[in-house]
C-alpha cells in the first residue's frame, strides 16, 4: 500500500517539502500519497498580507503577521533557493532587500512551476491529531464548507510555522491605558502611527524593523524599551532607547531609567511561541526559541515518536534554503533513503546540538553554526549543493552595514549570490525614500 | 453511578447552571458530578475585562470583547436574578444602568454564596467534545499547566456564547486602509480615539454604543454606515448616518450616498458568529442569530442528540434570567423531573416557535415573545416565579427612553423591578458627565 502523508501548513516549510517530493518524482521516483492541509485560503504562510487581525475570517486565530511595506530585513543571498535562483525566477538580477510583494512573487514562481498546488487542500484547519496503532489520525475542518473529515496517515510533517501566536507579556497599567497596545503580529500599516508618539518594547528583529517603518513613514517618536541590553544602532535624533517598563499611568509610561514618556501605542515586540493547538502532550514539540530545538533528531525528526517530523522550528538566521534542506531530508527518510539511527543516538543528537549551541560566542558564531547544520543535511541529500560559506559572508556583511547605519543598510549591493556566484545590483531607489513597497515599482528599470 | 455533567464555559450560562444545581442540592436533592471548564483564568465569561486582543495569554482566541467604560445598555430590571436582587446584592437600590464593575460584582456576589468555585476548572479550554458509546468524550487542555486531559461525562451543557467569534466583512480597499480596521470584538479603550474622525459599520448595539462612548470621550466626528436602514437616533452634530461602505482609498471612505469622509479608523460593528471550535459536525449547533434557534427543543435541548444542551444561543432582550430559566430547565431534565417527548415533538418544537417568531412585527413584539419564552420554562420549574410583565415594561420604556434622547436614556429612574416591585432610583450623575465607570464612583452616596 502506498504511504500516505500528512504535511501542515502550505508556507514556506511547508511548500519546500511539498517541492522536496516532487523532485524526487520528476526524477523517476516512487512518492507516496501527499496531502497538505492549508488553514489559509492561499500558500505562502507568512507571506500572505492580511489586513485581518485577530481571528480570520472563519473566527480562528489569524495566522498573518506581516505587514505592509516590509521589506527583508536580511539579503536574499542568505535565503536563496539552491533549485530556482532570484535570477532564474526573474529573468534578470534584482537588489538584495526585495519588499513582500517580489519575495512572495518569488515563493510562489517555484511551486507554481512544480505544479503542487493540487496537493493542498485550502481553507482546512487542521483541528486534531491522535497516534493510534502505528498510524496518525488526523482530524480537519474545512472552514469553508463547515465540515470535518478524519484521515488517517503514516506520516505527519509540521511545518506551521512559530511566528503566529504572539508572547504577551504584561505590565502594571496595562488595563488602563488609554491608547492602542499591540503586539507585533497585529501591527499592519506604519501610517496608522504617523505624528504618534510610539514605544516599543523589546530588541529584537521586530522592535528594530516596526520602529523603523513607523520612523520612515512620520510617526513623532520612537521610544525603545529594553529588559537586558538596548540595540545600539545609531538611531535618529527622535528614537530614545530606555530601560525597561515599569509601568503606564493614562498615557504615560515609565522606565527603569527613571524616565518617562506619554506615548500614543505601546508595540510589543516581545516575539512568538511555538504553538501547536492541533496536537497533544505526546505529539507535541516543547522548546526554546533556539539553533538547536530540543527533541529533534537532525533538527526534524521528533525523538519520541520518529515518524512525527518538524520543519523550521529552529531560531533562524537561515531560512528558506534551510527549509529546504531539511525537507529534502525528512523526504529521503520516508523515501527509505535515509536510515534513522536507533533511539540512543537519536536522543543523544539534540542534547549534543545543544551542548555546541551553548559555546557559541556571538551572532557570528551563530550563522556559522548554522551554516554548518545546513551543509550537514545537504551533503546527505539530492538538494543542490551551494555555497554555504558564501551565504554566511551575505550575513556578515549584512550585520556590518546595519551597524554602519541601520536606515541605509538595505541600499548595499555587491552581495554575492550562494548559487551563482553573481553580485546584486544597487536598487534604483534608497530604502528611506521608497514609500511604495509594490513589485512594480520594485523591478522598475 | 453517579452521572458526570460537564458544563462549557463559566460566563453567565454557565454559571447559571452551576447555581442550578447548587439550589437543588440545597434543597435536598442528590446532584450529579458536575465539572464546569473555563478557558479564561477567571469566571463572568464576556463580563470579565481584558485589555488584551487577539489572543490570550495561552495563545488561544480571546474570549473578552468587554471594553472599558461600559455601562449596561439596558436597564438591570431586564435582566435581574430572581434568586437574588440587586438590593439583595448591594443593600440598597441602585440606578438602572450600572457600569460594568458593579455588573461584575453582582453576577459575582449570586455564585460567590452559592460555593460553587470549585466545581470550576479555570485556564482550562475544551479541545474536543465527541459522542462515543453513549457518552461524551471531552478533551480539555489546562493552559497553565500546557496537559491536555480526557474525561467521559453523560451530559454535555455548552454555555460558551455567541459574543466573542467576530464577524468580519471585507470592503473594498481594507487592503490597503492607511489607518486602523478594528472589530468591536477589538475595541477597549474610546480615549484611543479622542480628536479621530471614526467610522462605524453596522446599526446594532455595538455601533449605537461604541458610538456613543466615543463621541462622550471625544472623538472628532462619528459616521455611522448602514446596510438597510439607519438606526435613526437623534446623534449629536458631529455624527452622521450614511449609506453602506462602496470602498476605501487610502484614509478615504466612499459610501453609497454619493458622499465621502476621510477618516482615521474603522469600526466595524457587524456582529458575532456562532463559534463552537471543540465541536464536530454531529454535535455542532447551526442557527442564525435569532430569537427561536434551529435544533433547539425548548431552546436548549439539541434535538440531533438530546443529550447535549445549550443555554443562551438565543438572540437576546432578556439575558440573565433567562439563562436562569434555560438552566433550571435544563438541570430538571438531567434530574429526571422533566421528561423529554419523542422525536417527532422535539423536532417540531423549534419549528414552531421559528413559525411564531415570523410573524412578530416589531420589537415590542420580539420582547414579549422572548417574556413569553422565559415565562413558559419557568412555570416548569422550581425558579422563583417573577413579574415578566414587569420585565417586559423595563424593556419598553427603555426603547422610549433612547428614542427620546440616545445620550440621555441612562439618566431614567423610576424602572420597576420584576422581581421586588420597587423603583430605580436616579443616579447622581448624567452618564454623559460620568467619565470615571468605577464602581466606587458608581456607588457613592
Amino acid at each position: 500500500m502506498t504511504k500516505r502523508i500528512c504535511i501542515i501548513g502550505a508556507g514556506p516549510s511547508g511548500l519546500a517539502q511539498l517541492r522536496a517530493f516532487q523532485s524526487a518524482a520528476e526524477k523517476g521516483a516512487d512518492i507516496p500519497d501527499i496531502v497538505c492541509y492549508e488553514m489559509q485560503d492561499n500558500w505562502g504562510g507568512l507571506w500572505n498580507y492580511s489586513w485581518r487581525t485577530g481571528v480570520d475570517k472563519y473566527g480562528y486565530p489569524n495566522h498573518a503577521s506581516m505587514y505592509r511595506y516590509l521589506w527583508t530585513n536580511g539579503p536574499k543571498e542568505g535565503l536563496e533557493f539552491a533549485d530556482y535562483t532570484f535570477d532564474e525566477h526573474f529573468g534578470r538580477s534584482i537588489a538584495s532587500y526585495p519588499p513582500r510583494e517580489v519575495m512572495y512573487d518569488y515563493i510562489e514562481g517555484r511551486v507554481n512551476r512544480a505544479g503542487v498546488r493540487d496537493w493542498i487542500r485550502f481553507s482546512t484547519l487542521v483541528r486534531d491529531v491522535r497516534y493510534e496503532d502505528g498510524r496518525f489520525v488526523v482530524t480537519t475542518r474545512n472552514n469553508k464548507e463547515d465540515t470535518e473529515s478524519v484521515e488517517v496517515f503514516d506520516h505527519v510533517i509540521v511545518a506551521s510555522g512559530h511566528f503566529s501566536t504572539p508572547n504577551v507579556p504584561y505590565y502594571p497599567g496595562f488595563e488602563g491605558f488609554n491608547g492602542r497596545i499591540l503586539h507585533a503580529h497585529d501591527f499592519r500599516d506604519a501610517r496608522e502611527f504617523i505624528d504618534k508618539d510610539i514605544l516599543i518594547l523589546g530588541t529584537s528583529y521586530s522592535a528594530e524593523d516596526i520602529g523603523s517603518q513607523c520612523w520612515k513613514y512620520g510617526c513623532k517618536s520612537v521610544t525603545v524599551a529594553h529588559r537586558t541590553a538596548p540595540m545600539g544602532f545609531k538611531w535618529p535624533d527622535n528614537w530614545r532607547e530606555v530601560h525597561k517598563l515599569e509601568k503606564v499611568e493614562g498615557k504615560t509610561a515609565y522606565f527603569g531609567d527613571g524616565t518617562s514618556k506619554q506615548v500614543d501605542a505601546i508595540i510589543l515586540c516581545t516575539g512568538y511561541k511555538h504553538h501547536f493547538p492541533f496536537l497533544p502532550d505526546d505529539l507535541r514539540l516543547r522548546t526554546a526559541n533556539r539553533l538547536a530545538t530540543a527533541d529533534l533528531y537532525k533538527g526534524v525528526v521528533y525523538t519520541k515518536n520518529p515518524k512525527l517530523f518538524y520543519l523550521g522550528m529552529q531560531d533562524q538566521w537561515y531560512t528558506f534554503n534551510m527549509f529546504d534542506a531539511q525537507a529534502w531530508w525528512v523526504r529521503d527518510v520516508i523515501l527509505g533513503r535515509i536510515a534513522l539511527p536507533d533511539q540512543a543516538t537519536m536522543d543523544a543528537d539534540p542534547k549534543q546540538r545543544e551542548a555546541e549551541e551553548d559555546k557559541i560566542e556571538d551572532d557570528y558564531g551563530c550563522i556559522e553554526y548554522q551554516g554548518a547544520y545546513v551543509q550537514e543535511l545537504i551533503d546527505e541529500t539530492d538538494y543542490p549543493s551551494f555555497d554555504i560559506q558564501a551565504a554566511n559572508e551575505a550575513f556578515y556583511q549584512w550585520k556590518k552595514h546595519k551597524k554602519e547605519n541601520i536606515m541605509t543598510f538595505r541600499d548595499h549591493a555587491d552581495y554575492v549570490s550562494p548559487m551563482t556566484g553573481a553580485k546584486s545590483p544597487a536598487h534604483h531607489t534608497p530604502w528611506v525614500e521608497e514609500l511604495d513597497d509594490s513589485m512594480a515599482s520594485y523591478l522598475k528599470a
